[in-house]
């Protein structure tokens, strides 16, 4: 069922722009889009985003929406050692919408397509009271790179790619209505896809995931999936001093935004001592035997608590 | 980003039970989806259901809009020629929803899967006020049975596969709190897609779209893409008595249901003189080289209203 083709909402010329990519047969404009594939793997996931539960319209620019959807599915096909390929973006936008809105919204989601060579071969459009956005992206990896959640092994080492909490503490500035720390809250309104890391190591790790839901539950995660647990070192958990001090304003704690927190994208990857100077990034902990996972601090071990994760607390 | 993997809302044993293709690598529990392609066509298609927009609670069984959800995109891809393979389910819950409910969603999406053959590969779930269901869907076809929009040549015959207005008759009704006319309300509450018909007819189709908005806007849609026109024989558009019979005490325009009203998911397609006798269904119309869309009744031609459509008009 289409709805409303997306080329109607005045942008026509814009979203029906002839592909470049001379597999794909049939972008917008037919009840599905047609792509050729060849013989391989594909990967495909999607995301649904919504205001007032993953953004708001006074927090962020219509610009910056249209690239977070985009960054936050590359990060799930990044994850999995994939090149992004196609998208398909559904819509659901408040009657009473600007044109200049969607027009932003576009803008964004176009460009950080080019970024990653994807090109939007479908979607529709529909109303809804709140703005909600659903991505649908592709990927293609040769099986020698796919990395899954499940394949920890006892004695892997973990590793983070870049600094984590700037996605909490940067919800938390906005929450409170607190300026200034403009690099926390621009990670937190333009999160980026680690992908050009994911597909550097992902011949070398064992296991890889994104940090969609703070550094924790993504870590219990990979456990799950490899029947295994972990040690994480809490003390080597990159934490940056704007993230430090913000949460010290805040009166928080920066461990909670980094453990707890999400919305990082970057990511979590486990990797056998063979292959550790094949691989860059922050060490944070051991993949181990036994099944729990716990925190490591001060020489002390400590059972990790069980956090909900909830985007909006 | 995965906000919450579906598994994690009580049913993952259901969610998570090993799927039965073999192609099939990773369904639900990695940050995507991973399956085997061959060498060949691939289409996809994503549709957003909104509650309100294309469903309410107080009429439909949550059964019901888990059997809508997949068969409206089910019908897209057979639109094309194709058949359908992997879904995506990606879900905006209200926090206060009944456990029960997600069960029958999940139990009405299964069982439609199961009857296509269709297997559930991934997806996720987060909060929202009302409920959002974003599907999306893989399918397969071979090049000379890909069904376009584009296809339609002048002096195809238009062709419908079954009756149309029960969409709208049976949204009118429930609008209207008419009871009676049991026919029409199921088809309106449990329409399904014509796969079927669209594999056995495809070889032998020029064109083929589904109704989703109506059978005008269809072939306009047809018309733009093919770039001709088309004469719609309003008499011979078929409409049940049933239909006609609701549109009576209602005091509306069965024919208004048929051409403008949408959500019957049956099959417009067109087809040359020398294919008419491989193909069964309802002789509509004709697709003219002149461009413009008209509608024949009564011995007299008149130029077609442009309708909008709307779910909620």
């Amino acid at each position: 069922m289409k709805v409303k083709d997306i080329g109607e909402f005045g942008l026509i010329d814009r979203i029906t722009k002839k592909p470049k990519d001379k597999d794909i047969l049939i972008g917008i404009g037919d009840d599905a889009a047609v792509f050729k594939t060849r013989k391989g793997l594909q990967v495909l996931t999607t995301d649904c985003l919504v205001e007032g539960d993953h953004f708001r319209r006074e927090w962020f620019s219509s610009a910056q929406i249209g690239m977070k959807t985009i960054e936050v599915n590359v990060s799930d096909i990044a994850a999995m050692g994939a090149i992004p390929k196609y998208v398909l973006v559904s819509m659901a936008l408040p009657n009473n919408i600007d044109v200049e809105f969607v027009d932003g919204l576009y803008e964004g989601m176009w460009k950080t397509c080019e970024k990653y060579n994807i090109e939007i071969i479908g979607g529709n459009m529909t109303h809804s009271e709140k703005i909600i956005i659903s991505i649908t992206l592709t990927g293609e990896v040769d099986n020698k790179n796919l990395c899954l959640r499940s394949g920890a092994k006892p004695g892997d080492f973990i590793f983070v790619s870049d600094h984590l909490g700037n996605g909490r503490a940067g919800l938390r500035l906005f929450q409170e209505g607190i300026d200034g720390f403009e690099k926390v809250r621009k990670h937190y309104l333009e999160p980026k896809a680690q992908l050009k890391t994911a597909l550097k190591i992902s011949p070398f790790v064992n296991s890889m995931i994104d940090v969609s839901d703070g550094l924790a539950p993504e870590i219990k995660h990979i456990c799950n999936q490899s029947k295994c647990g972990a040690i994480i070192y809490k003390d080597k958990v990159p934490i940056s001093d704007e993230v430090r001090a913000a949460a010290e304003k805040l009166g928080e704690d920066e461990y909670d935004y980094a453990l707890f927190g999400g919305e990082d994208f970057e990511l979590v990857y486990t990797v056998s001592k063979e292959n550790l100077e094949k691989v860059n990034g922050f060490l944070v902990g051991e993949i181990t035997k036994n099944k729990k996972i716990s925190l490591f601090s001060n020489g002390k071990e400590s059972a990790i608590e069980e956090k909900g994760y909830d985007h909006f607390f």
